[in-house]
């Protein structure tokens, strides 16, 4: 490397680490603001503002206010499977990995009036809670697929069923609230729809999620 | 009923039927206008000309475009349900009568661009699918719960379950297609979501669709 081309990865890496920073603080302001006005309050402007950035600068990083949320988003997933992680405390079982994490999914997103708002009223058409959710449970699913735990001849149809399934639950919890044990049940009819028995699925979906 | 109840009578039928008519001549406009030029690139005031009335009588009938398309999906859900009917040949299994419903209704959402459109752009928050469907899989529903064929513990839960999961599919089926046999796919995994055997899913979800 000479020495031009070393002062030039210099100052990439700081011209780098200065647009993280301005994105974190973008991302906070925007959060905080948004957990203490609700989202629909908050403004582009009420985020820049808060965050001591200007417009263009906001729009380089973002393209929406919505898309603010999505590190956000990202963040509370990785926390949810490393929840699912601990929880099932190294079992493998796909079918239990899998109701695991649509348990701790349901209850995290109905709960943060963030995450809600993102996945109904965002603007997103029909955005897919499995593209939310990252890679790890579409990995369980296609090992449980690959080694005959699940009963699955179409996955890219089952995968959509079983998006759309979460997406209807969550949206009826919305609309009025949904007994207590609305996560498991959901949990169970996922498992039944990839071919996991009626009484296995029952029995998965309803283990402790307590630390083991 | 006086002589003057009775004619009060008259003309209310009268301005009803009017009202039924000038309806009927709305609807009818809209959908030729639509189907020929795709729903988006029609205006409310393209369907007032075509339909020769004001754009306050529109108003009085409909809320907007979107409601316009109502009557459609009502007639074509009726046709849904009598097929369903001719096809299952009087046979009650409430399996077989949804599993029926699920594969006719999907084919027949994907192929029509109006169907279509309202279920995905209409602008209706989630616009639930089972709403567009009427009553007739509901109360199979509840029957198959009622004589033991669906294990079925939440029915709140389950059917919005399924809901979201026919509106995950005909979106995943917008995005790129699915294969021919998608329709059947889901139906199976509608049925094994309601505690129907793998085994037995997947041969009711396959039974021929024509008239028997």
């Amino acid at each position: 490397m000479t020495e031009m081309e070393a002062s030039e990865a210099t100052l990439s890496t700081r011209t780098q680490r200065r647009r993280q920073r301005t994105q974190a603080r973008i991302v906070e302001a925007a959060e905080r603001l948004m957990r203490e006005h609700g989202v629909e309050a908050v403004t582009v402007q009420d985020i820049t503002e808060a965050a001591d950035v200007g417009h263009g600068t906001f729009y380089l990083h973002f393209e929406s206010k919505a898309e603010v949320l999505r590190p956000l988003i990202d963040r509370m997933a990785e926390r949810i499977h490393a929840r699912v992680d601990r929880v099932t405390g190294g079992k493998r079982d796909p079918a239990l990995r899998l109701a695991t994490g649509v348990r701790i999914a349901l209850y995290a997103i109905a709960s943060d009036p963030l995450w809600n708002w993102y996945v109904f009223r965002s603007g997103t058409p029909f955005r897919r809670l499995a593209e939310g959710m990252g890679t790890a449970p579409q990995e369980d699913m296609k090992r449980g697929v690959a080694n005959g735990r699940f009963q699955v001849t179409n996955l890219r149809a089952t995968w959509s069923f079983i998006d759309g399934a979460l997406i209807g639950v969550l949206a009826a919890w919305n609309r009025s609230g949904m007994g207590d044990d609305a996560a498991e049940i959901t949990a169970e009819l996922v498992l039944r729809s990839l071919g996991v028995s009626t009484e296995e699925a029952a029995r998965i979906a309803r283990e402790p999620l307590e630390l083991t």
